[in-house]
């Protein structure tokens, strides 16, 4: 059993050169011997966006704290706190903070993709 | 793609007769077709809990609001508001919620798992 609080979490800067003030918090991984999928705590920053890209898995993502727009297949689509979002494998999405404050999200993944994002 | 206030999904009672005062909404499921994991919003009112139980697959867990306890093997442990859980297959568990306000927390299952909790 794992129990801590997700800021005791190293937090990493997103390295993907399409992305910008993006920061991510492995807080339970394949390193816990979680066996099926993998939660990351995502938090960007004013102006901030993950890439705008697709790959052939899954994100389940919670909305924590803040506001931003999902762009998905070219559409925009305004979120904040306490939406739910399932994005499923193959389709083109970017999250975007285009708010004054930090916006911060949980996105999970299944644990076979070594993947960033 | 699915976006979705998790309060508009649809809140059940948790039936389960060694539970108390616990409310579930599948936010993602295979009924969106998730193909690996689902995701699941609890919340537990005062007095409540869920059963100290064990099963063959994990929990991924993220405290949204209010604080409780994690009853593991037998000890328990506090938790509040942004606390992550990992609970490994195999291990007994149980969240009560010993405050005065409702406790709320998201929970995800392998999606193989057709179970309740």
């Amino acid at each position: 059993m794992k129990l801590i609080n997700y800021k005791q979490v190293k937090r990493e800067k997103v390295e993907d050169p399409n992305s910008k003030n993006a920061f991510i918090r492995w807080v339970i991984s394949d390193k816990d011997n979680a066996p099926n999928f993998a939660m990351r705590v995502f938090e960007i920053e004013p102006k901030g966006f993950t890439p705008y890209h697709k790959h052939n898995w899954e994100h389940e993502v919670f909305i924590l704290e803040g506001k931003g727009v999902l762009v998905h297949e070219g559409k925009e689509y305004p979120f904040s706190s306490g939406d739910v979002i399932f994005i499923p494998g193959g389709e083109n999405h970017q999250f975007k903070n285009n708010s004054s404050e930090t916006l911060s999200f949980i996105c999970l993944i299944p644990i076979q993709n070594k993947c960033i994002l």
